[in-house]
């Protein structure tokens, strides 16, 4: 038998930051496919702020992880063997492989995907972070010609994109990130119009109205706290405010940090605020990754990974995208 | 020349509540008009908590006011003299009025209207408390047969008409409001499925999952705070939430009130947070005024109305609506 690395879920990271401890490493046997099962090598999986929220059943909206349950991540596989007659040996998947090296899983929960040369895209612009950026603004950010729009975690892997579409849409992009390195590559590969640096201190609401001195017609937001509120100090008429994150939430727990004071503003701007979740979407996927891919083959969006190597670093690799060390989509090599 | 009695702006009330104080009274001639204006004597004023934020100059949706201004007030009249040719004496005309027992006014800044016998609800259900109801619902709200509609300040004069409007649309109608007596008229006459008495002591948020154990499709606030967060907690997938008003806010100035923590929820059920302001629909007040007088005509909207005689008490009319201490729409009778 081939031996199987998993990490699962040994405690949950309610109200603080995560931490290794927070994982447990165990060895095991390959579990061989059922019919209708496939067996996949893990080769790349996802890191996100979410998967915090699912190790502590937060929002309701997936099935709820237990302790000792295999930690939960998308991820993109080959198949090395197949009872299902969809899928062969050498096949390309993505679906949630979890941090293990191998996953045994029913086939129709897999989806196969085509191997251009850069696969791991499939887990980052052409995957969730995308498609996240492309529904949340063709269903709710709405940008038309003219626009401004101002992004927090601007350098992060879906605030990137959505970035980069507002301008293929004709749109004035400011970003907010930390440190000079991010802003630089939004300004200067990305061509957004410009970019705060959230730390080199000043005052982030001034900054933000002298970029967008009309008012900011779509919001993006990854953050929460006092940026979503200085965001929404700026607001213009008929403003979309799109939550995507709000990662200076993500360890607050039940000790649930001050909402926006300035939601009021709605009412005077007549705006709108919307939650965004990717689910929401599914039937939709396949036209939006055909422009996205256009999109990326053409060069109008651009894209960076950070992938780190080694499933045994899966916990500290995850730990990356809550302070803010990975430049651009995180990922895990696993094989 | 006939005498005129008129309040003034002496004091802005921010970060603080209203006080007589706020208002000087002074009596001077009636101002004749000129060609193109005419001379109303004041009937009714109406009472608005938008009134306190056009004292202090919030939100930038109106003509900013000055110390010294006659205070703004919508309110309806009788023409006694015009040198307009669409006026004449006798005609009934709305507008901004203002705390005066004539106003001199432009003939283009007035509406006219029908005296059916209940001229003030030109005031309420037939002016800016129905036409917001019915667009915050027609434009944002969205009731759809099934929805269950929870409202704060539900016995006031605009929430009492949205939830006998999502009524009439097939929606289940809880309503939050101040007293066994308000609770009582909600219930009874006003045909809402349930009413929670918020001074009856007890969890709100409790009481709204008994009456709301599926969610909340469509929250309607005209509180803020701690309601405003409950609701969120207890909203259903795609829920619609209304921002209508906040009495909660109104008195705290620069010294903001926390915003909502649950506003993250909309994330997790994909739902919407909409400002509500009348001033966005006024090219459709007219068909929407048709249907608001068909449903009180045919007793499927009832309003109640709290006329307080005389404009010497004006100040202490309009504090009545920051207390709670009026049942239905508050109205100042000048005449």
């Amino acid at each position: 038998m081939t031996e199987n690395r998993q990490w699962t879920i040994a405690a949950r990271p309610n109200g603080r930051a995560l931490k290794e401890s927070d994982f447990a490493l165990r060895t095991g046997d390959v579990q061989p496919p059922r019919d209708g099962e496939v067996l996949v090598k893990v080769l790349y999986l996802s890191c996100d702020p979410a998967q915090k929220g699912w190790m502590e059943n937060i929002g309701g909206y997936m099935a709820p992880t237990n302790i000792g349950d295999v930690m939960r991540a998308g991820g993109v596989g080959e198949v090395v063997e197949s009872k299902s007659p969809g899928l062969k040996a050498g096949d390309k998947v993505m679906g949630q492989l979890c941090w293990q090296d191998y996953a045994t899983l029913p086939a129709r929960e897999l989806e196969k995907v085509e191997d251009t040369g850069h696969l791991s895209a499939v887990l980052g612009p052409l995957g969730s972070t995308g498609l996240t950026a492309y529904f949340g603004l063709s269903k709710l950010g709405k940008p038309f010609p003219g626009d401004t729009m101002v992004i927090t975690g601007a350098a992060g892997a879906t605030g990137s994109i959505a970035g980069q579409i507002a301008k293929i849409g004709g749109c004035r992009v400011v970003g907010i990130a930390g440190g000079a390195e991010k802003c630089k590559w939004l300004t200067g590969e990305l061509g957004f119009d410009a970019a705060i640096d959230y730390k080199a201190g000043g005052d982030i609401r001034e900054q933000i109205h002298k970029h967008a001195p009309h008012g900011i017609d779509v919001v993006w937001d990854n953050v929460g706290g006092k940026m979503l509120d200085d965001m929404l100090g700026e607001i213009a008429l008929h403003a979309r405010v799109v939550i995507c994150g709000g990662i200076s939430r993500y360890e607050t727990g039940t000790n649930m940090p001050a909402g926006p004071q300035n939601y009021f503003n709605l009412i005077f701007k007549r705006a709108t605020m919307h939650g965004l979740l990717l689910t929401e979407y599914v039937s939709e996927f396949s036209a939006a990754r055909a422009r996205l891919r256009q999109w990326i083959e053409s060069g109008k969006i651009k894209y960076r990974e950070d992938i780190q190597p080694g499933l045994e670093h899966a916990p500290k690799t995850l730990m990356r995208v809550f302070t803010g060390a990975n430049m651009g989509k995180q990922l895990i090599k696993v094989a």
